[in-house]
Parts: structure tokens; sequence; C-alpha cells
């Protein structure tokens, strides 16, 4: 065994998977991305659903140092302690956004820990400014107005009816005016033109408010989606909006952030006809060595990618073979060199030979899922920013 | 809005979504499946993978109070956090048993938290034993035989080595010989009776030592299936391995466990012909109400649910519409009573109107990726047991 190889499995600890999140790619895919607009368009982070799974508080202390000060989070929970972690690192200028809004019984945490909601319907906006008014202050908002996607945001009737009734904003700052894209990554796609004029001709009655559209699939689009400020995701973390054969065409793309790694827990022999896993899927064609690994679909490694996806064993791939348990998976190691078997104990789930794109197509999901799916089981590991 | 309503959305906390685990629920299924076998069998309990995603803690230490002594983890790590724990609620006589066997460099921990070691093949055995030797100790161990699933265990060549050389086992006690079987849940099915009569075979070969085949499938087997011990997983957790149709035939069955409700974050009113969602997958087809609910695939609500599944307000079943997004589904409440509507804040995710077995179907999976995928977003709530 080489010395080498002794190295990667003492890194995992007592665990049987490892997953490194490279903050230093992070901060520079998120410089990238403020890049692509102008000096006038703030550039925030979305760091909702823990970061995209890989660690809100890292994520978001690393991103701070790069120059973000705008963060976007999905509720109250994740703003408390988002906040709790940003004071902590001095970092509290940070203006943190909260996107389901304010519910019921939530202004008074949305002010104490200095939280900005994205209104979304009359209901939220009464709630808001009716606290604004009895606190006497006058309180940060965004203001989130439908434009064809019918998840969040003011409804038609209601942003008519707010267009004519605007002392209904008395009391509040309304920081920015946003929408949201429902195909941002189709860069031909005429819904995002459907839904820039409709954001247009609303914002044009709020004449003075900055606005903001673009998730990261506009940051790529022309450059007048940009407004004010863009509120980028999933690129951030490495994974091209438009696709990976969109990303590989650009000449300063996004990089990788994350590898997972798991460890092999056994290699045997199995005759011909011998099935391998739960309900005997799979028929060994040959006399076959099967390796099975320590990861399984509690480990977020989905089930439906039995018998479909790939590892990488020290540069070569072999084919994960029937269903993948809760705790492992079967892999095919018969064409294996045999001085690789001797040499590995752990193999890369993830790896410039079988991308999170890959995973997520073979999945039948899409990447956000597989990097939300993470779980805590692995010994994570965080390669430092600066 | 009734107090009642108040009171429910009370309990999510800053949370938009809310997990109840039924402590007692779980230790009513523990002695149901320890009483499907007799008093010279021993039921064990899996608590591996956090507990099916539960709270490995919790889990246990409502088990020890049951009764249960025996516990299976998946590796090392899960096992000294588990131990840990124990400990601490002077647990102190659980046996917790390893399913990933003894992994290289793992021995000196394996005998400081007073773990049993599965052990898997010669290489496993061969570490384990030196181990001992060198301490001077007997050291506990299983042996785990593989009669068909080819995925961990002794192969059959490794186990007829073994067969030849019994002296290798020296200086360790094995408190059982175990296989593993590949569809214990298929009750009419020839597979599992040609597993056992391997494993029959094997067990002559190691007279006077205890043996451990059923899963929870295989504790609905004849009870020749439960020789010493049984060691019950996805069954303790509430769902039938055999699935709910058989289930529902039987007069004494499990209970669920847990309840999952998210917070209705908006509804607003959609002309016919909006679409709805990501990608615009879904086009109403008259003037609707639509609810967004607080939860994503980031929560664990899979993506393949999107246009498929149910939700529950106040009894009434409601469709899922659209694209699940990483926080928030789109729900179509048209058809809802306008009263049902005005007391609603919530949904119910898993209900006696949508099971786990009905969501697992819709997401094209097992009710056991589904435990296991809940993510840390919910505010978790314990009903205690005793």
């Amino acid at each position: 065994m080489s010395k080498d190889d002794q190295d990667v499995l003492a890194t995992f600890g007592a665990a049987d998977s490892r997953i490194d999140i490279d903050l230093g790619a992070i901060a520079h895919n998120w410089i990238y991305l403020d890049s692509k607009s102008s000096k006038n368009t703030r550039t925030a982070a979305m760091v909702k659903a823990n970061g995209y799974g890989l660690g809100a508080n890292d994520v978001g202390g690393a991103l701070y140092k790069t120059g973000c000060r705008q963060f976007f989070v999905a509720n109250l929970g994740e703003a408390i302690s988002f906040r709790s972690h940003m004071d902590t690192i001095n970092a509290t200028d940070s203006q943190i956004m909260v996107l389901h809004g304010c519910q019921r019984g939530q202004e008074h945490d949305m002010r104490v820990y200095r939280l900005t909601p994205v209104l979304n319907d009359l209901e939220q906006l009464s709630r808001w400014r009716l606290f604004a008014q009895n606190a006497n202050e006058t309180m940060p908002a965004l203001l989130h107005l439908d434009t064809g996607m019918t998840r969040l945001g003011f409804d038609p009737d209601q942003t008519d009816w707010l267009i004519e009734n605007k002392q209904a904003l008395n009391n509040l700052d309304i920081t920015y005016v946003m929408s949201h894209l429902i195909s941002g990554e189709i860069t031909n796609g005429s819904a995002n033109n459907v839904q820039k004029a409709r954001f247009d001709e609303y914002h044009s009655f709020f004449a003075g408010m900055k606005a903001s559209l673009a998730n990261s699939g506009g940051i790529f689009l022309d450059t007048d989606f940009h407004y004010q400020m863009t509120r980028p995701g999933i690129a951030i973390y490495g994974v091209h909006p438009c696709g990976k054969d969109y990303a590989l065409q650009q000449t300063d793309g996004l990089k990788p952030t994350v590898a997972w790694h798991a460890r092999i827990i056994q290699v045997q022999n199995a005759p011909a006809g011998a099935m391998v896993g739960y309900g005997g899927t799979h028929k060994l064609t040959r006399p076959s060595r099967i390796a099975t690994v320590g990861i399984g679909y509690a480990d977020g490694y989905h089930r439906s990618l039995g018998s479909k996806a790939y590892v990488n064993i020290l540069g070569h791939r072999a084919p994960v073979i029937g269903r993948v348990s809760m705790d492992s998976i079967t892999v095919d190691v018969t064409d294996m060199p045999r001085n690789i078997m001797q040499k590995a104990e752990t193999v890369a789930l993830l790896s410039d030979l079988y991308s999170i794109e890959d995973m997520a197509d073979d999945a039948s999901t899409i990447p956000y899922e597989i990097l939300t799916g993470l779980s805590q089981r692995a010994n994570r590991r965080y390669a430092d920013y600066l």
C-alpha cells in the first residue's frame, strides 16, 4: 500500500466516507459571477438549505471575506442561525434576506436579528408594516412580484392593487423589487423575455426602487437582466445552471467545489450466476470481483443510482451493480488492474471521471438535489479560503 | 383561526416544517416484533443510519427501556457516537455490533468503546484476531457468511477455507454466526429457503455457535428463520417490510412512528393558463388557488414527487402540482372548502390520507429512503416513551 493511499484513508476518521468542500473554489466562483455584471450591480449569495448542503456558515464566512455582503436564506430558522454565526465572526454588516417572508409571529425575531423579509403577498406586507408602525420605525423589506412562476410573490391582482395603493408601503424601506425566473438556464428561451417585460412594466410603477431578477441562470443572460443585484445560488457551488456542455464552452468557468470519497469495506470473489444485492437484480455473467463500498442512500447516494452510476478507483472507472443499499453499494472491479486494487482502499464517488452532473443524470434528478441531500454521516473537511 | 391551529403552528418554532417522532410507537413496534419469536430468540435493533433517520440516540434510549440490549450500527463512527450516548444514560450493558466490521486502524477504538465487529472476510478476521493475540485477550465478534447477496460476508471460497481452518477463530468469541436475506419481505419466495438451506449447512460446521438470519422481513417468515437473534430495522420504525397491503391484513400491526407537517407560506390566485413552478411544467386549466408550502427537496421531500404527491389539509387531500423546489412545493387548493383554507396554516405531508408507503411509491423509491433522507431543517419533536 502506498503512503499516499494511507494518508487518504486516515482522513476518513471513524467514518466510511468523506466530503471535501473547497471554500477557495466557492470564493472563486462568486468572484467570477460578480465579474459578469457591471460595478453597479451587487452580487448576493444564496446560502439557503444550509448553503446548498455544503454548510451555510462556512460558505458565508468565505464569501464575506471575498466581499459579499448580501445573503439569502429560505426561512427564519435559517436566518437566525446564519446571523448568529456571522455576528460571531464579526461580519455584522451582512444583509440577510428571508425568502419566505415574515410569517405570523415572526415579526419580533425579524427585527431582533436584523433580517430583511422578502414580502410575497399583502398578508406578509400588512403584517410587517403594522409591526413597523407600532414600533414607530422604518423596517427594511424586499418586494417580490410574481412574473410567471406562480409560486411566491404578489400575484397579478395584488400587484395591481399595490400599484394603486402605494401608501401601503409607508413605514417600509423597500430595498429591492424582485422577481424570479422560471427557466433562467435556457439561454435562448422566450420565457425569460416574457418575464423580463412583465417585470419592467411592474418596476416602472415603483420608480426609484432598485431591482433584482437574475438567479444563476439570469447572470448568464444579457446584462440587462442584472439590474442592481443578482442572486446566484447553484453557480457559486460550482454547477453551471445551463448544464455541463454549456459550461465546457466557457473559457473562464466555474470550479467544482465538492469532492466525495468512500471506503472500500470488502472485496470478494463471486462465481458466474451469482446474484448481487437486494432482490438479486444483478446476475453475474462471469466469475467476478465485487468491491463493497461504505456509501448508501442514507448518505445521500441516491437509490436510483443502482446499476447506473460509476465510481473512480485511482483513475479507473468501475460500474455500480445491483441496488444501492442504505449503507453500501456494490462495484464490479473484475476489470480493474490487480495492482490498482491492491493499492485501493477508497473510491471517488464524484471526480473528473464522474461529475455531479453525471450523477444527477443517472439519478434522474438535478445536481441541486444531490448537493442538498449530502448527509452528515460523512467526515466533512473544509479547505480554507485565504 | 382556531386556537387548535394556532397551537400547531407555534410548535414549528422558527422552522417551516416539523417532524414528530413517536418513541412510544417505536417501543410498541419492537415489543410486537419481539413477541413474534420465541423466548429463546433475542430481538436486536438496527439503529444504523442515525436510527433510519429518526435519531439513533433517542431511539436507542427508548428501546433500552423497553428491554432491548443488542444494537447494530453500520460503522465505527456511528458506534462511537452511539456508545457514548448509551453510556451517558447508564445503558452500559448494551451490546453494539458494527456491520462493516473492523477496518484497518480501527482495532483500538473497537476495544475501547466495547464494540463487537461483524467480521465479513478473512482480512477483517485476521486483523481482529491479531489484535486479540497481541492484547492477550479474547475479543467478541460476529461471523457473517454470505448466502447469496454478494455484498458483505465471507464468500463461498473463504467460508470453505474457514471451515477447514477453525483455529483461525482462536482468541475470538464468536457470539453469532449470521447471514442476510436478499428478499426476506417476499413471504412466498423460494429465495429465502435457498438462503436458509445454505445457512443451515454452513452453520452445521460451527457447532455450538448461536445464529442469526432474520431482518424485519425474516421475522414474518416461519419461526425457523428466527434462530437465536433477529435483527429488525424498518419494522421498528413502523413500516411493514412486506408492504402496506400485507400490513393491513395483520390484526396486531405496527404503528407509524413519524408525522411530518409543513407551513403554508402563501396562498395566491392564478388565472387559467398560468404556469406553475420551475420550467412551467404545470399549466392551470381554470382559475385556481395555489398554496405554496415551505417544504422542498432540501428537506428530503423528493423532487420526484412533483405533480404526483398529495398533502393533507385538515382532513382534505390536495395535489402537489408542478416541480418540487429546493425549499417549497405548490399545492392546488382550488377545490378546498373556503372555511378549511381560512383555518389552515399548515399541511400534513404524511398522514392517514397519505402514508410513507404512498409517498415512496410516488417517488419511485422505498420508505427506507424517505426516512433516511429526512433532513435536519425541520423542527424535530420526540414524544417520550414512559
